[in-house]
């Protein structure tokens, strides 16, 4: 061993010291400085503490401890539309010029008069239509591709921040907190996994296989010449949302959250999974009430409606973020 | 920081010096002793250095160092039957006596009468009544424990070992391999996804979320008192095989792998889809020619049929692993 490895061998030796060595660290460093000292913050530090202390009789093995969060209204904002929905209306603009028949042809048309409200309100039928024509025909990963350029170049239409800039600092702190204390994190959201799939690694440092979502069927195709391509075809596979949340957790992750937050009804029987396992388990909400900051809203919404998930958590004593109140910051400052 | 936190600083700190820094490990150590000393071996060496030496003109990111894995006779042996297959022969002769029709009734007199061929020979119509019978109407933790009590009890018919004893050495040598190389490893396998996951972690420290299989359909069921459950139904709802395989791996692990290593025909579309990325790619099949060791079969048989995959993979160059010349061992020795 020369000089160099000797001294990389220090460097490193250095770094475990300041690192990983119980004691050194300050003890006053938060974990999450962006959280008032309020309810929900004592709520999820006693968790942590709780199933991570060797002597605690709520002890659980790092490989149980698996923490689900939803994305939309959890993780990042989703007015005034699902940014997904964005996504597919700035599609639709882009495509226009090959298919002029949208001109005259609803949901196409509102798209391209700038009304947002044409995706939301499309109905079944027409959200479909939407999706066939922005999120199918292409192959996976030029579909990728296309939302990589979008979440580049896009802006949020009123707070003029690149949508990846939306995610909520509190729970970016959670994250990490959860992950120095040994949680696997995945998401489990109503959205495109395909879509989420190309940010959820550089922005929450969730990998492409812990992010579960909802999904288009995709067929595997082999040309004349013998190459092969996946291809998304224009039809629902799997919708992640309500009920489809506790079942595409046992298909995709295959253990039993200990700990999932969410923000709507759609939320509600992930929650309810996470609830029925044996030992600690922590289940909460962000309730949206900062419309200074972000905005209010719950009961009524069209958007991450929160009512029976409202009632039930409150009920069960799960923990309620009030965003006003427990939060000291939204988004990241930059 | 008392006398016993510097301690254990010192200890880190000697363990960091010995395991991470370079040129401490001997340089004599095989990452693959159960290989003998030829092709496979030397392709597989060749191209862990290619991906993960910092110089390489073909260096991959660890992040994208992706590695897919067949079960079935790739991981483990598959004879007589998959193994899956005397699972639920075994477990169809637990459930006799709550159901007498099956004494008179194909395919379950023939299970039931010891005649393991009667699973294999069962047609499409009779595999889904024997899914139906012992693989639904149960919760998935039920089922799960079930699994488990299998595993530890039942013994290979000829073999004489539990099944889990039944995996190969060299493969469970090359996991490790790929993984200190920052790979991580998936399994992608047509058998069922619940069945796998309840031994992959401990056998080949798989977690269950990189365990993809086929599937059947879940369903999220509320009871009266509020309490909730997932049952499993009788009814396929994803077959990981063939074309399958590649539409699995986009849709569990969302990236495209940079090597696989399979061992038949419902194979080929996963190594062909790993195959057409760019960069530096291994592909590898198991085949099966050992007859004293292990089984020798491949173009004709019914599991595991090594036909088209065969010339393909000669075609193409890629590793075939001649078992009785490439294996140093087969299984482990205890």
């Amino acid at each position: 061993m020369g000089t160099i490895h000797l001294r990389a061998a220090l460097a490193a030796c250095i770094a475990t010291l300041l690192v990983c060595v119980p004691g050194v660290a300050p003890a006053s460093a938060d974990p999450l400085p962006s959280w008032n000292d309020t309810g929900p913050k004592h709520a999820i530090r006693d968790f942590i503490v709780q199933v991570t202390a060797e002597r605690s009789p709520a002890f659980v093995q790092p490989e149980a401890r698996i923490a689900v969060f939803d994305n939309d209204g959890t993780l990042w904002a989703e007015k005034p539309v699902y940014f997904q929905l964005a996504f597919a209306a700035d599609r639709i603009v882009a495509l226009a010029p090959e298919n002029p028949a949208w001109e005259t042809t609803q949901p196409f048309k509102g798209i391209l008069e700038g009304d947002l409200k044409a995706v939301t309100s499309a109905g079944e039928h027409g959200l479909l239509e939407i999706l066939a024509a922005t999120h199918a025909g292409i192959t996976t990963s030029a579909f990728g591709e296309i939302v990589d350029a979008w979440l580049e170049n896009a802006e949020h239409p009123t707070l003029h921040r690149p949508y990846t800039k939306l995610v909520y600092q509190p729970m970016l702190e959670l994250l990490d907190y959860l992950r120095a204390n040994g949680f696997k994190t995945f998401i489990v959201s109503g959205g495109g996994v395909e879509f989420m799939r190309r940010f959820a690694e550089r922005v929450y440092g969730i990998p492409p296989e812990q992010v579960v979502g909802s999904s288009g069927v995709v067929a595997f195709e082999t040309a004349d010449d013998g190459s092969v391509t996946l291809v998304k075809k224009p039809k629902v596979e799997f919708v992640d949302d309500g009920p489809g949340k506790p079942i595409g957790i046992n298909r995709f992750i295959g253990r039993q959250p200990i700990f999932a937050f969410g923000n709507s009804d759609g939320d509600l029987e992930m929650l309810q999974y996470t609830a029925s396992g044996a030992g600690a388990r922590f289940m909460g909400l962000v309730h949206h009430t900062d419309e200074t900051r972000e905005w209010a809203y719950d009961r009524t919404s069209h958007i991450g409606k929160l009512d029976t998930a409202l009632d039930e958590a409150t009920a069960k004593g799960w923990s309620i973020v009030d965003m006003k109140q427990d939060w000291k910051a939204v988004f990241s400052p930059n």
